[in-house]
């Protein structure tokens, strides 16, 4: 499998990094991941323009050209893997760069960001999109920065680790008495036919999916309301979901053993899924 | 300059790490910085302590015999760059290791930890340590696991280029109302004699040299409170200062441009650092 690493595709197992890059000292860059389906990328310009919005809020100097030339990139990476056709995920991490000595502050002056690109094959979990998963509470014990998509992402790994070792499939984040997100993806509730969300502030990333579904859900005329879910809610609740690039749209059935609603998918996630596959494979 | 990674020393240049070493994809990683003078790694049992409790912390199956050999490969590392004579300081990195697929769980079965260690000359900043240092205030939006030195150091450079871009040496990081830490060193206010310092719970690091100052308080008969500092109550100390492998003892005589105490350092924190510079060059 080859990768784009700063100015050239190189197979992955060559594809190194300095330890003195910043990505690797301080967890200092951010990532996006992409879905490609028979060589179109979906959403392709939200990503990138969240991708800015993650460079600036880093302050992370790219040059125009370097995100100018991405969707080429891109291109070109699943043309060499061969993931034109079919489903692939396209990686993209951008660090502040190589920087000696170490030191918190960013280099001065700025030295050229660090650029990584890889793809995969892509095989979407429809048994999971089916059957719904299960899930364990977990506290959200992430920075206050959650809508920056960075790469310091201990907390979100630790969560879908414990989830793992509970025998489950993921993890909901729950901080000040709410829910958040999972460790990789969004959550929606449905009660009495309205979606309840966790609002786009600091404390989630305001995820590509989760924008697809509110969209979905204006065009469906279902109702949206930005009230997070309390903890103690999540047992009234009718239906529950992950939204997310690799996750799609999953229904979650179980919370710490016990159901949502009837502990099956239910009508409007699958209404959601239904339409996000149009979407998605137009 | 050579660098210890993965069982070869090499030019600081020529070490490089996968693309797929989690410590660059996800910051799974810890961190120790360790003094040296003359040969000497001070508080070295401390450190290595505090690594193998780091590792515990984030589940990194390293072997007992790449920790084991860590004081030796410390020693050999000094001897090559030249920095038995005077003052160093080595930096040593352990990450979870490559994997692929990127997955937020951790690799199963596990694979081998990376290890990084590089040493460079050290200068302490006598002339602050003299003079003090200015630093503004700002929101303290860690993640709550800031008990383990892990390379997630975002919200930490952010804070400390922030505090760069004001014009001033560092930061002091406030909590819920309460001063937590600078972003790399731990804070103590004087109060009438008393010594205050957030207590070692999971918002702070329990630093080396933090535990260094509590000892010397002892030692001193310095009454120590582990209450934590008040925002409002910062420029009614008498005296703050930070504690730091790197930083030493520094007074902070100015916060947000307001001078702490009489604006200069102050008795208690002139006695810790004869007492702390005793310890580090005996």
């Amino acid at each position: 499998m080859q990768v784009y690493l700063n100015g050239s595709y190189i197979d992955s197992r060559d594809a190194k990094i300095s330890v003195g890059d910043r990505g690797f000292v301080f967890g200092d860059g951010i990532y996006e991941v992409t879905r490609v389906v028979n060589g179109n990328f979906f959403r392709e310009k939200e990503h990138l323009t969240r991708l800015k919005e993650g460079l600036a809020g880093l302050k992370i100097e790219a040059d125009i050209s370097m995100i100018e030339n991405i969707p080429e990139i891109s291109r070109e990476l699943i043309k060499r893997n061969n993931h034109l056709k079919g489903e692939a995920a396209v990686y993209l991490q951008i660090t502040r760069g190589t920087a000696w000595p170490r030191t918190h502050n960013f280099p001065d002056p700025a030295v050229k960001p660090t650029l990584y690109l890889s793809s995969s094959p892509f095989s979407p979990h429809t048994e999971l999109h089916k059957t719904g998963v299960d899930a364990i509470s977990v506290a959200d014990i992430r920075w206050t920065r959650c809508n920056l998509k960075t790469i310091n992402l201990l907390p979100n790994t630790l969560a879908k680790q414990q989830a793992k070792e509970a025998g489950v499939d993921s993890a909901i984040m729950i901080r000040d008495g709410v829910v958040t997100e999972s460790p990789n993806a969004n959550i929606f509730g449905v009660k009495d036919g309205v979606l309840y969300t966790f609002p786009a502030t600091n404390y989630i990333l305001s995820g590509i999916t989760r924008q697809t579904v509110l969209e979905i859900a204006d065009a469906q005329g279902i109702p949206v309301s930005f009230s997070p879910i309390r903890q103690e809610e999540i047992f009234n609740l009718d239906e529950l979901f992950f939204s997310g690039t690799t996750t799609d749209i999953q229904p979650v059935i179980l919370v710490d053993g016990k159901p949502i609603g009837t502990g099956k998918p239910g009508s409007v996630v699958k209404t959601i899924q239904q339409e996000y596959n149009k979407l998605l494979y137009k």
